[in-house]
């Protein structure tokens, strides 16, 4: 029998790529995938009749019902809208439709990069400055000098929590002869009114939104908001049926729960400023400012912070060398966020 | 503002690239699509407690449960086994991780060749002989001339139905240097046992499998099968959280329901038989024989045949310039076939 080196046989771009690595640390307080930690009734939902028939026929192709409660929500048209399995497959169809180089601040949402190189596409990396913001000169140098067919923004960030500075992003958007995609997966959570009000006026500009952040993240529901001339390219290498019937149906039931939905993420902003003062407290510094349903903080000896918070039966987010000594926690609900400061003040001693 | 022309920045393999069209035409009869006329009880496994909780969590990305499933069930090890949104999506994987050329005969699943083009990979198509076996002179001739990375052969083949010869198959497999994925998407229907037991003989062949034919089209979960060496380079590409929760947590309980779809599949295969002789009688011209859940046959003024068809509330497929005068029927149940029988005789006339 032939013996195959598969990695050999696999693209040069391949060989090296890591594939994303899923470890399951068991644990009773998860906050480490910026999940809500809220779920609509599950149980009224699947019993509304549109959900549990027909498992044996294709989805609609198109979603558009979907769509059309997605652009009466959101006021776009629906011609301006694309809907993916999860943002990533958005991310995913972008580089494949328009290529690269693919421009992206660091540190962000990882995925970016990942899929740039599973693409084949070089993937430039700008350090964001101090205050986590964009560092705008860096930013024009790299937009003139490779002239990249995209650029990924996700404002609010992920992991810094903060969003970039609206006059510096439009600096780049107007430098830019590609497409800037906003990545706004974290707006529900933000102060901020985002970008959607601006598409009209910068034609290369796209918006990514997600209903994984606020309460879906078991659907893979994601869409992609631009112009329709760009919606258009980016459909040509759309699967046809990339968005299964049942995640189609429940994102429809919970639109139709837009305030419930609201009223959660209303709950979560609230535990972030409470959370907020509690981190400063147990820390003894500040912890970085925050317009997403997570919070970015420093710990002296992050890793066993994080490694004892384990051991509590509480899971967040070690970032390691992307940010030193910087551990990432997801906001709970109340009582899951009185665990992780008990838990937290045990594991990181300190001022009380 | 800024105009921009979207296609002229798509990359060059994409400006001419179709989306798929999707277009919904009414009909009381579907028999387009290739799904089984049948779906299991929903509301039975909607009650399932496992589907209905924390549609607030991410799915699991390795999708454990169900590779066990699928283990148990095809004989194979888990490790073996790589998870998609549906066939397609596997496609679109295998392609980016190990790029082209991309060899497969025509007519065959058109996805193939759409992929190859969105991934700006070359797409070599070499047509069946006239029986709608593989051309295997031709076929080795481009293995030699192109190398290509992939080989993809759907046994039993869409549109036509039948399964190609093994031995055909066989020295296609032996004389590449690149992987041969067996398209098994119809093998449950057919007589044939397939290629998994060779799998341990040919470490560049690999299998795709899918829900979509035998009831779950709905869900969107593909499987592919292969070398634990190939299956982790795939995998590498592969985005974390592909397949979604509810898919994942219906497909277990499909399999658990896996005595009633072998009846339902037997229904299906009977009624295959039985519609044959009907195609027959009313053409005129015996129809290609099938291992797969459709029966594609000639009809005089094919087109004109669909069309009426159409008017009569039945929606088949029209195979247009792919195969000349040709129509693809799905078998349905026992009484949407008489419908289909009754609405063909009006339509084609001819002997009865």
């Amino acid at each position: 029998m032939k013996t195959i080196d598969f990695t050999k046989l696999a693209r040069p771009n391949i060989r090296s790529l890591k594939p994303y690595e899923a470890r399951e640390i068991p644990c009773k307080v998860k906050l480490d995938a910026n999940e809500s930690p809220y779920s609509l009734p599950a149980d009224k939902i699947f019993q509304a009749k549109n959900i549990i028939n027909r498992l044996n026929r294709y989805p609609d192709p198109e979603a558009k019902k979907l769509k059309k409660t997605i652009s009466k929500n959101l006021k776009v048209n629906t011609d301006s809208i694309l809907l993916g399995n999860g943002s990533d497959e958005l991310i995913y169809y972008l580089i494949t439709a328009f290529g690269g180089p693919v421009l992206y601040p660091v540190p962000t949402f990882s995925m970016y990069g990942i899929i740039s190189q599973a693409c084949g596409e070089k993937g430039i990396e700008i350090p964001l400055d101090k205050g986590f913001d964009l560092d705008t000169d860096k930013m024009l140098a790299a937009v003139r000098k490779y002239n990249p067919k995209l650029i990924f923004l996700s404002s609010p960030n992920n992991p810094t929590g903060n969003c970039f500075s609206a006059d510096r992003m439009l600096k780049i958007i107007e430098a830019s002869k590609g497409i800037v995609v906003v990545d706004e997966a974290y707006q529900p959570f933000s102060s901020e009114k985002g970008f959607l009000p601006l598409l009209n006026d910068y034609k290369n500009l796209a918006i990514l939104r997600t209903l994984s952040k606020i309460g879906f993240a078991a659907l893979r529901v994601g869409f992609l908001i631009g112009d329709p001339g760009l919606i258009k390219e980016v459909n040509k290498v759309r699967l046809p049926f990339n968005l299964n019937a049942l995640s189609q149906n429940i994102a429809l039931e919970a639109f139709r729960r837009k305030k419930l939905m609201d009223s959660q993420i209303k709950n979560i902003t609230s535990e972030r400023e409470r959370l907020f003062e509690e981190l400063d407290k147990i820390t003894g510094t500040s912890p970085y400012p925050s317009e997403a349903n997570f919070i970015l903080f420093k710990a002296k000896n992050a890793n066993a912070v994080y490694q004892r918070l384990i051991k509590e039966g509480v899971l967040i987010r070690n970032l390691g060398s992307a940010i030193k000594d910087a551990l990432r926690v997801t906001i709970g609900t109340p009582e899951e966020n009185n665990f992780f400061i008990k838990a937290l003040r045990k594991s990181a001693g300190g001022k009380k």
